[in-house]
């Protein structure tokens, strides 16, 4: 069941508050998940975490293939930890779709579903009758959602849709690093998960436009779709100049901004500098190789005063410039890495973490959701399911 | 206003079914945004586009400080080229929120709206009076967003919440680049558009709870917890083995995946290669080198058998290799820039692009929506709103 429970060490809640939290936004809306790996999967994690039911749609064999997906080699139970974390919350139904009788057995679940999501590649779901005019013909309110890599159309459709490729085809990899580097990529599969997040935003607007109309819709979503919408400041300006963003030779971090926007190695570790003017920039740290050089040149000779700037930072202490630059009021920041953040108070008082108990007793921990409603933050310990865990309850429901 | 077009390539429609489709999800959500620069906004500019009146409010003197942000110079309508992109589709009111005559003519608009958004530092709504305390007096049903850098309070809420910053002490920094690299941050404002992703999903959740009990929310995001929520796997990870992972030492891509996942060099370009048995790997090539090593050493000799994979695969170009590997279904993909990007039919078939018409005759092309509904995209011709333009209007039809 899905719960809001307070971190130990936030406010105590009244009793009545806490019936009050018990009931999530989401309450009462049932999705099934035809969805495998990570795109689809975590817009379900999601839509579960604010209340969903969310039941998995897997084929008796191996299921959602993210199950046998290795991450550094990470087993739980026989399952990827990756599939645990992104499909924690939810069901697990396994049927044979080719076959007439259980298809006849997940149309009774369809008719009683108010979303219905699924990352086939295109033409899947039309092949087992599973396409939106077919299930909407059986549910005219269902929220249908579909992810695909490149459109369930075009020259592109049948590629795969895998997040490095699309990343590599996207234009993405020339976004980080510096200019004389070779593609970029971004180490984390940020197709999949903004994919989902725009996925999420799409249910949703639909379920509040059946609200008022009694109506279901078809929403549709790509990777390449999704990565293109978050490059828009790099293919607006591309657009409009019609000039490549180039990436800065020094301390690469935003094609778009100017000096000193980057990351500097210190004498000891390494500091992050937003947007700050020059002149600014200079006071504060002393730095008289920045003499030659006003706001009116950051962009022109961005690579030039940044350069000025990685030599002059490299002969202090990172907590030595901090002092300088936060006694200012400009804006910086040392780096951290996953170790150092975890030990920090900021991170602690994020209450980020939650353990989910498994059914063999075993438990691990893992992020909960980043949205807060009113004041509390999400928590649920139900763990992803194993396969087919819940087919015999829900057929019985749904008879 | 409103409307779906399609571009003329795409499939004619009737006349009713055009009719049919102008309807929007979020017609007749009525949007308050609060908001600068680019978290809040972006959440505000998504649900614009799916049908929702977006509103700024901003201040008499300079309004929305994006206006003034130069991103490469670019500057349309003398506003930075960032904030017609990030603004169009909206409406904007201009309001002294010290002066109590402003603030009750703000408070008339709050009694009607849906949705309040904002991404100021914690604190400055209170001083306003304008917390959702106040607020949700005035309107119970009102859903209420807050968007910050590091949640409303704890240790680092007055930190300044800017996106480069929050890359730096949330870890990320560590998940692209190689092993020996230092820091690298990714190339996009990344923590603000995934949280004003996720903002957009919080309140769309509060809007379809609100349909079913007539309540309003408040919904609170963070950068910090949408930054640590986007890196679930490399936590989740790191929580359950207690090792940090680490980036490959060759052709980083990411740091939880074996061999031989990467981008690699080629005579000519790059080349992406996905998760692909080493095996069929070495049958497909003809890579004699990776003979010693088989599917068990992904991961304990990574960065051996991408040595042995970089060195080979720079003897021929990209075409070359990529024919080899698409001819045995495996899955691997050319690098593509922006240019090579835009070129392509894949590109021309997504119908990115959209035109907005500014007040001044000028035009300016970006990005759509990237969610489709029911097969058809979404665009909006409406620019981005001079500072306000709309205020007589909108105090004339709530007064």
């Amino acid at each position: 069941m899905n719960y809001i429970k307070l971190p130990s060490d936030l406010l105590p809640m009244s009793l009545e508050s806490t019936k009050k939290l018990q009931r999530l936004p989401l309450e009462g809306v049932m999705v099934l998940e035809f969805c495998q790996y990570l795109s689809g999967p975590s817009a379900g994690l999601r839509l579960a975490d604010l209340g969903a039911r969310v039941i998995k749609i897997e084929n008796p064999g191996k299921g959602d293939l993210c199950r046998i997906l290795p991450i550094k080699n990470q087993w739980i139970e026989e399952s990827s930890l990756l599939f645990h974390t992104i499909n924690r919350n939810k069901e697990s139904y396994t049927a044979n779709l080719k076959s007439a009788t259980e298809l006849a057995d997940i149309k009774k679940l369809i008719k009683k579903a108010d979303v219905m999501m699924h990352n086939f590649r295109p033409g899947v779901m039309e092949k087992l009758g599973l396409d939106y005019g077919s299930v909407s013909a059986v549910n005219p309110g269902l929220v249908f959602a579909e992810i695909s890599g490149y459109g369930a159309e075009g020259p592109w459709a049948r590629k795969p849709g895998q997040d490095l490729l699309l990343q590599a085809m996207s234009g993405l990899m020339y976004a980080s690093g510096n200019q004389l580097d070779g593609p970029m990529p971004f180490g984390l599969a940020i197709g999949d998960m903004l994919c989902g997040a725009q996925a999420v935003q799409g249910i949703l607007a639909a379920l509040v436009h059946r609200k008022r109309t009694g109506k279901g819709s078809k929403i549709s979503l790509s990777l390449l779709e999704s990565l293109l919408d978050m490059q828009f400041e790099v293919l607006t300006t591309y657009f409009a100049s019609g000039k490549r963003p180039l990436r800065s030779a020094v301390n690469g971090a935003h094609a778009l901004l100017g000096a000193p926007y980057g990351i500097y190695c210190t004498k000891d570790s390494h500091l992050a500098i937003a947007m700050i003017p020059i002149l600014s920039l200079r006071e504060a740290l002393g730095c008289a190789g920045l003499d030659p050089y006003d706001q009116s040149m950051v962009f022109s000779h961005r690579d030039e005063i940044k350069q000025v700037l990685a030599d002059f930072l490299k002969t202090e202490t990172t907590s030595y410039w901090l002092e300088k630059l936060r006694k200012s009021g400009l804006w910086a920041m040392d780096v951290k890495d996953w170790k150092r953040l975890k030990e920090s108070d900021g991170y602690r008082h994020a209450a980020l973490e939650q353990s989910l108990k498994l059914t063999n007793g075993q438990s691990i921990k893992t992020n909960r959701c980043p949205i807060r409603i009113d004041g509390k933050v999400l928590f649920s310990e139900k763990p992803a399911p194993g396969l087919g865990e819940h087919t015999a309850l829900i057929k019985e429901e749904f008879k």
